[in-house]
C-alpha cells in the first residue's frame, strides 16, 4: 500500500486588509484569513494543482496527520486529526502527490481557522457572531481563488469535491471556466432541492429556537448546543442509509436518558452530542444558507441563459485549448443528493456538448460513501486525473 | 350528491372511576373520559358498527359540522369544525349511515376531549402534564373497546383507519380477532420503520429542548410552541409530496421574518404556526411514543409466534364464522408509510391464509391523500363494506 502524506501543517493566507472582501449580498468583510493545506509540490509552471473542496462540516485538513493545529481551539477534536480524505491523497494514491499539488481550504465563514462568525472582528474586538455576512457558495469559491491568485496558480488541473463541495466544483466551472480543466462533482447537483431546503430549514429553526442562540451573539455565554445537536440529527439521517444506521445502532446502546429509549435514538443522540464539540452554530447556519441558495438555474437565468448555456459558455470560451471534462459520481443509496440529481446534471452537461463520464457506485452506506468507501471512487479518479494530465 | 350527516354532537363516556385503567407499561389512570361521535344508528343486533380511527392529530369529529363543541377549548379551531372524513360518511356515502353506525373516538392521551395530559388530575386538581402515562397503540385500542362494551357492541362490522389509525386497525385484528370481521388499514404498516423512528425522535427532541416545555409541566406558563411548531414542520414534510408542497408554496408567500426567506420555508413555517393553535405538546409526545413503539413483530415474538402466526391465529379462532377480510390501501407517493410497507403487510396476510385486497391509489399529494382525495378510496370502501355485510 502506498504511503500517505504523513505529518502536515496548516498554513494561513490573509487578504482584504486594505479593501474588504465584498460578498454577493453586498455585505463586506475584511481582513479575511483562509486556513489551508497543500499536499505535494506545485511544479514550476504552477499548473499541477488540484483544488479539493471539503463538505459541509469538513475542514481544510484532508490528508495526513495534524494533531497539533491550534487555529480551531477545542473544535480540533481527535476525530479530525487524520485528514478526511487521507486514503485518496499521497504518493501513488488517486490524488497522486508525486505529480499533483492538492490544495484544500477551509470555507469562508466556517470554523476551522478561516475567518468565520467565531473570529474576532478587529473593528469591535469581539466575535463577529450575528454580524458575520451570510456568505454564498460563490463567496466561498471567490475567496478560494484569492488564495490561488496569491499562490500564482492561473489554471487548476482539476476541482474535486463531494456534496456541497461538489456544488462548489460546479460553481468554479461556471464562474471561472478558463481556470480549470477537469471537474469532479461527487454526489452533488445543479441546485438545492425542495427536500434539502426543508431539511435545512428545520435545522436553521432548531438553532434559532434554542434560547442560548441569542440571535447569534452567544459567545459570552453557553453555546446553543441543544439546537445545534438537534440540527445535526436532522441532517445526519440524510448522510447515511437507514440500513447502515440501523446496523450501527444495534452494535451498542451508547446513551440512556429521559429522551432516548431505542437503539436508533441512542445512535442519533450520540451523533448530535459528538458534533457540538467540534462545530460552531453560527458557522453551521452559514453553511445551511449557502446550500439553501445554491441554484445554477437561477444563476443562469440572471445572465439571460439556460443552465445548459451557462455550462456550455465556459466550454466555448475555452474551446481552443480543450473544453471541460467532467467526471460525475452518484451513490445509489444516497438520500441527500439522489442519483436523479446527477442524471439531471449529466443530461445538462451532455446537452452543453461537454465530455462527461457518469459513474454510479453501489454502496449500502448512503451519501457519506464518498468519505467511508474510498475504493469505490479511487480507480476512476486516479485514471482520469492521469489521463487528463497527459491529454493537455 | 348524497347529503352528509349534518350537525352532530360529541358524546362522552367515562370509565375507570372505581378501578383505574392499567396501561401496558403498568402505569394507571382513572377516571378516563372518551369523547366520541356516532353517525347513523346502531341496529337492534348491534352488529352494524364501523369503528373509525383518526390519525395522529385528528379528532373524534369525523363527519358533519360541530362548531360549538367546548370539550377542547381553544384547540377546537375553525379548520376542525367540519369532520375530517366528511366526504366519506353519510347516507349513501361510502360509510353509509343508512346501514351502518360509524363510531369515531378521540384517542386516550390526546387533546380533543378524551382524558389526556392537559386534563385535570382529580388527585391533584392540576393538569396531568408530565405525570400522564406513556400510552401505547394497544392502550388506545383497549380504551376504545371499553366504550364498545358500554354500547353493547360485541362485534364490529369493520375497523377503518389511516396512518397510525391504520396501525390501530391491525392492533384490533390481532388483539380482539373475534370482535371484528372486516379490517381496512390505509397507508399503514406492521411496525414503525427506522425512518419514522428518526423523524419521531427529532420531533420529541424539538419539544423537549424548548425551555417552555419544562419537562411537560408547562400549563401554568406559556406552552412550548417553538418546539411544537418545529416538530410539526419535521412531521408535515412526510405527509405531503414534495411536488404538492412546492406547488402550494408558490401560490403565495405567507410570512416573512428573520428565519423565513424562501416560499417553501414560508409554507412550512405556516404549517407549524397553524398547528400550535390546535394541539397540545404533551399529547403530541404521547402520539409520538405510541407510534415509536408499535411493532407487531415484537408483539408476535412476545407471544412466541411469527407475525404471520399472530395474524393467522385470530383468523383460525374465528374460522367457523368466516375469517378476517382485509382491504389494504397504498398511496404511490407516500413517503411516510411507503408502499413497500403495505407490500410486506399484504404478504404476511396472504401467508396467514387471509383474504386480502391490496389497492394502490395514484396521487400526487402523498400520504395525506387519504384525507385530501376521497374519490380515490370511496369506491373500494363502499363496495367491500356492502359486500362483507351481505356475506355475513
Amino acid at each position: 500500500m502506498a504511503k500517505g502524506v504523513g505529518p502536515v501543517e496548516t498554513r494561513l493566507f490573509t487578504f482584504g486588509s486594505q479593501k474588504p472582501f465584498v460578498c454577493e449580498n453586498g455585505e463586506e468583510i475584511g481582513p479575511v484569513t483562509l486556513a489551508y493545506e497543500i499536499y505535494g509540490k506545485l511544479n514550476q509552471a504552477r499548473d499541477n494543482a488540484i483544488l479539493l473542496f471539503h463538505a459541509l462540516t469538513g475542514s481544510h485538513h484532508a490528508a495526513g496527520v495534524n494533531p497539533d493545529y491550534q487555529g480551531a481551539g477545542d473544535r480540533w477534536t481527535d476525530e479530525i486529526h487524520t485528514g478526511w480524505w487521507d486514503a485518496f491523497i499521497g504518493p501513488k494514491r488517486s490524488l497522486n502527490t508525486d505529480r499533483f499539488a492538492v490544495i484544500c481550504v477551509n470555507w469562508l465563514g466556517h470554523c476551522y481557522g478561516s475567518t468565520g462568525p467565531p473570529s474576532i472582528d478587529p473593528a469591535t474586538g469581539r466575535p463577529y457572531g450575528s454580524t458575520f455576512p451570510r456568505i454564498t457558495v460563490g463567496d466561498t469559491v471567490r475567496a478560494h481563488f484569492r488564495l490561488l491568485d496569491h499562490l500564482g496558480i492561473e489554471r487548476l488541473h482539476a476541482v474535486v469535491g463531494g456534496s456541497v463541495g461538489g456544488m462548489m466544483c460546479l460553481d468554479v466551472a461556471t464562474r471561472y471556466p478558463r481556470r480549470v480543466r477537469f471537474v469532479v462533482p461527487i454526489a452533488a447537483g445543479l441546485k438545492s432541492t425542495t427536500l434539502q431546503k426543508l431539511h435545512n430549514f428545520e435545522q436553521i429553526n432548531a438553532i434559532y429556537k434554542d434560547p442560548d442562540f441569542k440571535g447569534g451573539d452567544y459567545y459570552a455565554g453557553p453555546p446553543p448546543n441543544a439546537g445545534l445537536s438537534l440540527a445535526r440529527m436532522i441532517g445526519h439521517k440524510t448522510f447515511r442509509s437507514l440500513d447502515h444506521m440501523q446496523e450501527l445502532a444495534q452494535e451498542k446502546v451508547l446513551v440512556s436518558n429521559e429522551l432516548v429509549r431505542l437503539p436508533i435514538e441512542s445512535y442519533m443522540w450520540h451523533q448530535g452530542e459528538k458534533f457540538v464539540k467540534r462545530f460552531d452554530a453560527n458557522a453551521y447556519l452559514r453553511t445551511m444558507w449557502a446550500w439553501q441558495d445554491f441554484d445554477l438555474y437561477r444563476q443562469a437565468d440572471r445572465q439571460g441563459m439556460t443552465v445548459r448555456g451557462l455550462l456550455a459558455e465556459g466550454s466555448h470560451k475555452y474551446l481552443a485549448e480543450g473544453a471541460h471534462k467532467y467526471l460525475v459520481f452518484s451513490i445509489d443509496s444516497d438520500v441527500c443528493y439522489y442519483p436523479v440529481e446527477q442524471r439531471e446534471l449529466t443530461e445538462e452537461l451532455k446537452g452543453a456538448g461537454l465530455d462527461v463520464d457518469w459513474i454510479t457506485v453501489h454502496s449500502e452506506k448512503g451519501h457519506d460513501a464518498f468519505l467511508l468507501e474510498p475504493h469505490l471512487f479511487e480507480p476512476h479518479l486516479r485514471y482520469h486525473l492521469e489521463a487528463e494530465w497527459f491529454r493537455r
